[in-house]
């Protein structure tokens, strides 16, 4: 029996057993570590460095040149070049790096894309190209194409310096191809090859959130996020819309701030990274579609008025030089399709991302923002509809609605006892209401009888209809008329009013009936959906038995909602880093029915009974 | 028997009979004349207007849209429309301007093209689109590309216009769209779908010509040419590369001088064919590999030096407005493929109208400017070869040599009685010899047994080896020791010195040998080839006696000879107008095989020994 050694590693305080002579990173990796390596353990990318704070371990000539003489004093290592002799205690920096991101962006590094080989079509090799001479008078670009498979065109200012950049390198470089485009990136001097980025936009009417990924591994190696600063010329599209068309240089303003912002999420991925933006070589942006109007500088001016005609559905991609996004000039910049003007490429790639095209389940996707938008069907048809829900799910239009920021009340619980809980984003004294809150409110007081079947708030002197929520009466105010439940007193009192109920209803309402004519259009009955996604925030944070309480949906099992995150955002992803799924994107947009509700005469009949709130159950 | 009438054309004075109610335009047609007509006689188009000078015609409607009231007295109609109903006399306005073209621009208006299709891959085509409604809710840019089979992007600044153009013109647009780049290019108001040019350029490096094509008919319009304004930084292309090294901004002023040119011929364009130049889409670009190189702005200064490596070889494609070529900014401009540093696509071009990789038999094509190009093959296999020819033949390095212009003798006879004729460039008093002035006079000269076979002027004293040359022998005379030949005194002396001939031993002798490689490679001998093609000025305006005489060919029949004109300038043409004939010749570029004269050790033997002439024959 061969010899064990011990493994400590720091960063979670873990330790193992692997027997003598074991390469150490395939022991970690066997481990459950996800040390990256994109040359294969070749001791060549120094993706897979680690720490050894003790054991004995002599550099190795790959070592020497990865590392300074500081560094190998450290004790930093290529995981790939150790061969375990004796016990070890070591960190991973690339973990640590991880878990700050992590904990810093507080967002879904870790979500599960859908199980894909990466295959951005975005091709980085070193090259030793022969050197000309007698035998091989082969141009330069001859002599570079020669070495891929796929054909590809030179773009001007590459050819201009090639001959220049090729002897000074003595036909040494790296070359970056995009094969889709059929277009040649980079040529830059020396080897660069596992510098292969892409970012991934998602463009919220609100926030924009920006994944940076590796496009080798497929691997997500930073989130961030930033308030849309479109947001101080109206909260809402339509808002912008109008700003756009009534303001000289408007569409430009609108413009320039959105391409501010990516840009600002660009930057966070090269300081998180410590990568150069030239390394960037994709973009993929979902968003609703006057969001990506906007971003290209397209007059969204028609879709705020029947029939609601927007410029483009198909997918866009433009230069990112000529939106003046600062990844490489000459990286192409995807603006994934969308169905129709209400019915954005976030949905489309939330699709992609559930997969429920190719399923033989009846699925409904429900993404909820300032719009409801939702897609029910299978692999055989699918429809899709928009509804104006209101902005109430994201704490707008309610008294004191809020954006999920600190200060925000984000979960109410009354229990048995008619005690309240609150919880604060980042603990604080509260301030307002986020979209779960509101929604949690009026769930939980539907379900302690507060608030009736037509939307009313009790009156005080009828507020008592247990013994038990007897502590709740008295969160039963009057404000100038008009009735109130009060949440939070103290410096700045919380509560909401009637009116927010019914912006609930509103919107609740419009969402609701909405699914009843995909229903119909479909041909099924809500015992037929097999599952709901919910995505978005709404699905991250609400609470599944408030959604059901307030009747955002059909009644449904609970154990059949299931929350996705943010789909559009993954669906972004999963574009970015795989071509095949970004055909298949364009597919489902293809293939999926748009319903026009604002057109269909039963539309307003269905609205109207969806407002009322279900009975309680209990 | 129905009544005839007579038509008579004012433009040759011609007259024939026509049956009573036939269409004007076809019958016009019938009689050979070239009277355009793009709508297919449907009223449309305008282009088949002719001016009825005697006789009734009422005008029609169709006449009324297109001629103002004054055209419409002036007897401005349609031909298309035109019932004949008596005796008819007219003009033909198209037919004037054609001729007037080709009187200015005495070229190749009429080459004969190969025989194809036009299929440029540009559609351009007006669209009446349903207005969106209810039932329609396709975007915009879906609304257009369903009206095409083949799927192509819109660039971001028409993207970005869209809306308002399609509503400012009620949804009816015209649309253009380049296929092979899969790219729409405009989308203009109303209906103009019967202007779509393209312009085929062969940049040589003394002169620069420009065809205007029709893209629709295929038809050339107008041709025109410009010296190539590089000349100020060097005659030959080997002191441009040196230029362009040497001096700062060195490559952008090369670059932007032939730009200006280019600039200047579509400008040329423009105004001969009362055509916008947004009207231009397409590009295609012919010449050696050097002035390839210049005009992308890409440094050739590798071309230079052996191994003689050009930065590119293959087609590259660029937009107008990235070089500031003045036609449509999105029309793509393209550079067809060269074979190797000095087999540039001006002989790939020729090869591509000559069609010789598609024949049975062995031919050879020879093109000679200030370098030889030469290309040996059939359709199974194929060797080309350059040589630094020098520019002897283009009347540098040749004491009174000069291009030819006005007052350049351009040939040379002598006759039995040793009397000279000599043909001078428009009639003016002769100050210098072109090119082929000098290898007539050369020729002529072994003939009459001046020029001996190594190449020496005979002395004066020996200058009489029959009676009746004796005129003759008062033409040799002696200069500061050199012997010399003159053929003109007056104000200005013109004579041909033995250093010239010389010259023209050295340039000959290079093409000859290399032919004699090509055949050695082929496996072929001078017997085998059954054609010869002569392309460029060279091939169009020397005799071929004379170039037997003096020796460029190996010993083959006089007859098998055939001069070709521009082919270059041809292929260029072809590839404008048929994307298929793109295709073609990038595989030839492929299958062409390149022979390097200069690291060949045998060249030099066989170059030395091909300097001296053939033996006098008769």
């Amino acid at each position: 029996m061969s010899q064990e050694h011990e493994i400590e590693v720091t960063e979670d305080d873990r330790k193992f057993s692997v027997r003598s002579g074991v390469n150490l990173l395939e022991a970690l990796q066997d481990e459950g570590y996800e040390l990256p390596s994109l040359c294969g353990g070749m001791g060549l990318c120094g993706k897979c460095r680690v720490k050894v704070l003790a054991g004995d371990q002599t550099p190795t000539e790959a070592d020497r040149e990865f590392f300074s003489e500081e560094e190998l004093q450290e004790g930093m290592r290529l995981s790939c070049r150790v061969e375990v002799g004796g016990d070890i205690v070591l960190a991973i920096p690339s973990l640590a790096q991880g878990k700050s991101e992590e904990a810093t962006a507080k967002a879904d590094l870790d979500e599960q894309l859908v199980d894909i080989e990466p295959d951005s079509g975005i091709v980085k090799v070193a090259l030793d190209l022969e050197e000309p001479g007698r035998g091989d008078q082969r141009s330069d670009a001859t002599r570079i194409a020669d070495e891929f498979e796929s054909s590809f065109s030179f773009p001007l200012e590459i050819m201009e310096g090639l001959p220049g950049k090729l002897r000074e390198n003595d036909f040494s470089v790296t070359v970056t191809v995009d094969e889709p485009a059929g277009r040649l990136i980079t040529v830059e001097g020396g080897k660069n090859q596992y510098e292969s980025y892409g970012m991934a936009f998602d463009i919220g009417t609100t926030t924009v959130a920006g994944y940076g990924l590796d496009l080798e591994t497929g691997r997500t190696l930073n989130v961030d996020s930033r308030e849309n600063p479109q947001g101080k010329f109206g909260a809402d599209v339509v808002s912008r819309i109008k700003y756009g068309r009534e303001n000289e240089d408007g569409l430009d303003r609108l413009q320039s701030e959105i391409i501010r912002a990516i840009n600002g999420l660009v930057q966070d991925f090269v300081d998180a990274g410590s990568i150069e933006r030239e390394d960037i070589y994709r973009s993929t942006f979902v968003g609703n579609n006057i969001m990506l109007h906007l971003l290209a500088g397209v007059d969204p001016t028609h879709l705020d008025q029947a029939p609601y005609i927007p410029a483009f559905t198909d997918p866009q991609w433009f230069d990112a030089d000529e939106l003046g996004v600062k990844i490489n000039p000459r990286g192409k910049l995807a603006l994934l399709p969308s169905l129709a003007g209400y019915v954005g490429a976030d949905v489309m790639g939330g699709v992609l991302q559930t997969e429920m095209h190719k399923s033989d389940d009846l699925n409904l996707l429900v993404d909820i923002g300032t719009n409801g938008e939702m897609v029910l069907g299978n692999k055989d048809k699918m429809y899709a509809a928009s509804t104006a829900a209101g902005p109430a799910f994201e704490g707008a239009n309610i008294e004191q609605g809020m954006t999920a920021r600190a200060g925000a009340i984000s979960h109410v619980s009354i229990d048995d006892e008619g005690q309240l809980e609150l919880e604060v984003i980042e603990d604080k004294e509260p301030i307002g209401l986020c979209g779960s809150g509101i929604v949690d409110t009026v769930g939980e007081l539907i379900k302690a009888g507060l608030i009736g079947e037509k939307g009313g708030i009790v009156s005080e002197k009828s507020a008592l209809p247990r013994p038990t929520i007897n502590p709740l009466g008295n969160r039963l105010i009057d404000m100038d008329g008009e009735k109130a439940f009060w949440l939070h007193v103290d410096n700045s009192p919380v509560f909401v009013t009637q009116q927010d109920v019914r912006e609930v209803q509103l919107a609740k309402g419009a969402i609701k009936a909405g699914i009843e004519i995909l229903l119909e259009e479909f041909g099924a009955t809500a015992e037929d959906i097999d599952r709901v996604y919910l995505a978005g925030a709404f699905g991250n944070y609400l609470r599944k038995e408030n959604i059901m309480r307030i009747g955002v949906l059909p009644n449904i099992d609970l154990d059949k909602i299931v929350s996705v995150g943010n789909a559009a955002g993954q669906g972004g992803k999963l574009a970015l880093i795989n071509r095949g799924k970004m055909e298949e994107v364009n597919q489902i947009a293809r293939d999926v029915e748009y319903i026009e509700l604002s057109f269909r005469s039963d539309f307003t009949e269905k609205f109207m009974s969806a407002m009322s709130f279900p009975e309680v159950a209990e």
